[in-house]
């Protein structure tokens, strides 16, 4: 049976909690929702080869976790003549690709669909989630372990930290994402964190407060996986949630992996 | 002959145009300046181990670049019960230092001192200036033998870029610090860079926003110093500036070097 993408969107939506919100950035970013969907990607963020894959897959439904254009509310007052947004525009356009963003509401899903996904591909699902779900207790470990265990699970060869490798942990905010240097110092204060996982931090910010509290012989450390690394195993988790809702569209999530390499 | 913390500081700021700002993060962010200067510490960042040596010189004024407290303004309302706040507020009242933000006055002086620090170190004084100051033409290289060059002269193992190494490159925007992504992003078309350095970066925007640009075969590449890397060269640089202005005070640098380790 086909279905128009408005009406994919109004599927997913009515499985959060407390949506539709009056303010979202969960808002159709181009094309035209009435059209039957052909398919769907899910995706971090729908680069331009995010994209051109789609158009190679026959799918007119891109599902993105960021933004489209390098805006938190895609706002493109400020690109109006810039080259790479009039190539990425005139690419939509021209395949007539339609982009929602489903940043908001995964997060408010019930458990957060991100953190689902990332915490499949860790293999801490069974681990003990505390009143707050973004403290897990995980098996007593070091930092260095600790690192070595998430670069195996996340197929990465390095991983940027902030603190001891021989420090015990137990204890880990999973700071997923890049929720600002502030918000960032006040888990490790408030929720007493060993370790925090982070997508992207602030240097002046957390790195100097983590600095600190090494100085003053307070246990605390860093991770930093890249904003890719920590949340795109939550779109591909939307494949498995979002699959049987939709049974007979083809649902393809394609991974962008993280834009900076180490050299 | 001696001086007073307020007098060196007046010293300062009476060489920077059009100080002082009505609204400025240049303040003193603790002590009392109205004491003698028994000596003077210049650091990207008054972390407790920069204290700690400041002790240890006898130099009770610390002039810093970056905030004392992990917020742009000091505020520490927020840090109340902190207690890596408080180690760092008990370790500054115990030895009575003096700590005076030299930020916003150091970029404003003519030319912008910590710029002026960092071409001092990658040999690029030379070379020409553009009429925007933070845009210099480099002899033709390519991304991958300008890393090597940042990696020689800054003494650094690795460096983040996104970009292909084999790009040809000459204009160059010198986006030291973290001036955010919606900044660099503007400053990549406005400016027609064809690389930029970085302290920080914002992944989802600016990293996003390069991907697409090489994707769309615009010639661009972004390369991420790290924020402490990008602009204490600035700092030390302040004491070759200062010194002939108070020739009596012993002015050390002490750098602190990026708090991230790749492992």
């Amino acid at each position: 049976m086909t279905k128009t993408i408005q009406e994919v969107i109004d599927l997913i939506i009515a499985e959060i909690p407390n949506a539709p919100l009056e303010d979202s950035v969960d808002t159709f970013k181009c094309g035209d929702p009435g059209q039957e969907v052909s398919g769907i990607v899910t995706t971090f963020t729908a680069t331009l080869d995010v994209l051109r894959r789609a158009v190679e897959l026959d799918a007119n439904l891109i599902i993105t976790h960021e933004p489209t254009f390098y805006d938190h509310r895609d706002n493109t007052d400020w690109l109006d003549d810039d080259p790479v947004y009039a190539a990425k525009r005139a690419f939509i356009e021209k395949h007539q690709l339609t982009i929602w963003r489903f940043h908001d509401y995964w997060h408010m899903h019930e458990p957060d669909g991100i953190q689902v996904g990332v915490e499949k591909v860790l293999g801490w699902e069974q681990y003990e989630h505390t009143d707050n779900r973004y403290i897990i207790h995980i098996p007593p470990t070091t930092v260095g372990d600790l690192v070595d265990h998430l670069k195996q699970k996340f197929g990465t060869s390095t991983m940027r930290v902030i603190g001891d490798l021989a420090m015990p942990c137990q204890r880990i905010g999973m700071l997923l994402g890049a929720i600002g240097g502030t918000n960032q110092i006040k888990a490790f204060h408030l929720a007493n964190l060993d370790v925090a996982l982070c997508g992207e931090t602030t240097e002046w910010q957390t790195g100097e407060y983590i600095r600190d509290a090494i100085a003053a012989d307070q246990k605390k450390a860093l991770i930093i996986l890249g904003h890719a690394t920590s949340e795109e195993a939550g779109m591909h988790y939307l494949v498995e949630w979002l699959q049987p809702k939709v049974p007979d569209i083809q649902i393809t999530f394609i991974p962008v992996g993280d834009p900076i390499a180490v050299v």
